[in-house]
């Protein structure tokens, strides 16, 4: 098989990249190790920020996002037993979309396969060769036991913390791990608010929020090395009542069994070796309390999308050139708003600079200001819901 | 000896305290162990915010501030080789005035001292008493070595954080030190820029300031411990060329011998006890990056003085009552800002959270979007320029 852009993993970045690439020309088969069924169900981040529902749009896989998808125009915080509300559109005119990553696939997909797009699903053994010459290729085992070939002049390497591709060259990967992480639950419960509510209580963080008019999506600071089957129903419950005390919390029964997520940051630069480059999860990790995943790795398509088009059509050489530096620099801005977010929300121990005496009062003292100062809420506004691509960061 | 409030410390706090008070038409009397000359020529912090200059103007001592202070509209960042600049007049308009600490205690002595004020210089064994009675009292031992009484209301305890006056109660005292100092010299050298410059640089933080047209005052990160006397002149103005490459330094002879300031930030929760009263680095101490420590001392004397006011002249304990709690949220507020400023700025060690190649980088992000954001900008400058007194945060 032989195409211009052989794409591992079919996630958001994956699949965007692909679709982006056919508008503009230039063809590219993508190759997943998990099903199709697989891609479409897992539950992952669900905050598309407003450069993100604006390219979705503009790449017209939008459609369903604005028919089904939640505008929220703001978040609250809840600490001091009180809510803050923080008003994106007041303060910086724009707001974000409360919908799935599994939709967003859901919607790339069908649109890659009514455009003719190829995706091989279920590919095993994805092996990268020929990185540093003009030829690249990717080997993969079909479902039918078969080995087969992808020639191509560049390959995107879109597949995750766990792929291959940034473990085919030596990048400097720098990183931090957190001592928490999430218990998230999907609980069938009608959402008692419209908006987000992250929570610093005396007992953690929590973090309400919703993922349709039916669904709710609930989130515990836990242990990172907590043990997600000694959390009944019951103690969850008991819990997030405890944490987000001063809103009403909805309890219904629970989606799927409730998970720990670790919280890790990483960074691997440089993201391109020859004629590979990384994309999202693959080249960076972001603890998810600023809700950047996603939205970063849409960003590195952006830029990368146009870049492979300027050099496969046009011969310049100039857009991948830039292409490591330019999403770094919005990489490492992200890294700095989730690390404030969750140095901010979270309780740490009582040796972490966060969590002695003196760090929980300047937590508290950052929390209020944050929330009486319209540059500091700003400041939160323009992170949150998203710097615009390509810009200054 | 009876006056209604017994000062202790001639600092800026205790002699504007005592000038706010004559002016309200409250007796006070300030004893102060160090002589006259010595307060006035210690030198201390040099940054007024914005509230500290219309507080002294409208207490009708800031002439001479206004005649010779330098008033700046703005600092730079120096970072990745090139200036930064921070506009306070378009952020937020207002800006700060440089004008050393020891002028504004000359000011002060002055004014106390024509106005028929009692400043008892060299006043030794100074010890509080009854300090949870309706009667409490200072005593000391005079220069002629008689041992004195003063009788009071209400005891205004500013002498600083070794004084004696936060060591006669058992407040809560938080505190934090950081791994490093400032080595700080007073050059007579024309400055070459006429606003601040604080630095980040490879070899650690810098920080360019000045105190008229004809001197330079500079300073130098190094180690907490460090030996002032390792700094020869020709190492300490190679030191500053290097952190300061891209602008100027005009050398010149040291006024003083080179010292190293510790960098701590230290809170004392509450600031009152009975009838004494804590303010300025009695009750809490910031590190010198965010030029806060006069400025709080000031903002806590602003609610001391109405508060002891209506206590002494209409009977209401309201302001007193509140007088902690309302210092302390501003106390927080300027603990986080320094907090923000030194870790934004200094390097540290790669064991830290700040030092490691994860937290070096989030510095080198947190500075450029500092620079970039005019929300980012924004926060800085309201912060460097003073919030309003009394106001929230």
């Amino acid at each position: 098989m032989r195409t211009q852009v052989g794409i591992v993993g079919a996630g958001p970045a994956g699949l965007l990249l692909s679709h982006m690439l056919a508008r503009r020309g230039v063809d590219s088969v993508v190759v997943e190790a998990r099903s199709r069924s697989h891609v479409e169900q897992r539950v992952r981040a669900g905050v598309l920020e407003h450069p993100t529902v604006e390219l979705l749009r503009a790449e017209e896989v939008g459609d369903r996002m604005d028919a089904q998808g939640m505008p929220h125009d703001g978040i609250s915080l809840l600490f001091d037993d009180a809510l803050h509300h923080i008003d994106f559109a007041d303060l910086v005119g724009r707001g974000i979309v409360v919908y799935g990553q599994q939709e967003v696939v859901k919607d790339l997909i069908a649109a890659r396969l009514r455009d003719g797009g190829t995706v091989e699903f279920e590919a095993a053994d994805v092996a990268l060769h020929g990185l540093t010459t003009d030829r690249p290729s990717i080997t993969f085992t079909d479902t039918a036991g078969i080995v087969r070939e992808i020639e191509c002049d560049v390959v995107a390497g879109c597949d995750g913390f766990h792929g291959v591709s940034r473990r085919a060259f030596a990048p400097t990967v720098v990183e931090r791990t957190y001592p928490f992480g999430w218990l998230g639950i999907l609980a069938k419960a009608a959402p008692t608010r419209d908006e987000l509510v992250y929570a610093n209580s005396d007992r953690g963080f929590a973090l309400y929020s919703m993922r349709s008019p039916e669904i709710t999506r609930l989130y515990l600071q836990v242990p990172a090395d907590e043990d997600a089957a000694r959390w009944s129903d019951a103690r969850i419950w008991d819990e997030l009542g405890a944490r987000l005390a001063g809103i009403p919390v909805n309890e219904g029964p629970l989606l799927e069994r409730p998970s720990v997520t670790g919280m890790r940051s990483m960074v691997a630069e440089p993201m391109r070796h020859g004629r590979l480059f990384l994309a999202g999860d693959a080249a960076h990790i972001v603890p998810p309390t600023g809700a950047k995943g996603m939205n970063l790795a849409i960003a590195d398509v952006a830029v990368l999308a146009d870049a492979l088009e300027d050099l496969l059509r046009r011969g310049s050489s100039r857009g991948v050139d830039a292409y490591s530096a330019t999403c770094l620099r919005r990489v490492w801005r992200a890294e700095q708003f989730s690390s404030f977010m969750t140095s901010m929300l979270h309780r740490y121990g009582p040796d972490s600079e966060h969590g002695d005496a003196f760090g929980r009062a300047l937590q508290l003292s950052q929390l209020r200001y944050t929330a009486s100062s319209r540059a500091a809420a700003t400041s939160l506004a323009e992170n949150y819901t998203g710097l615009p691509h390509g810009g200054p960061a």
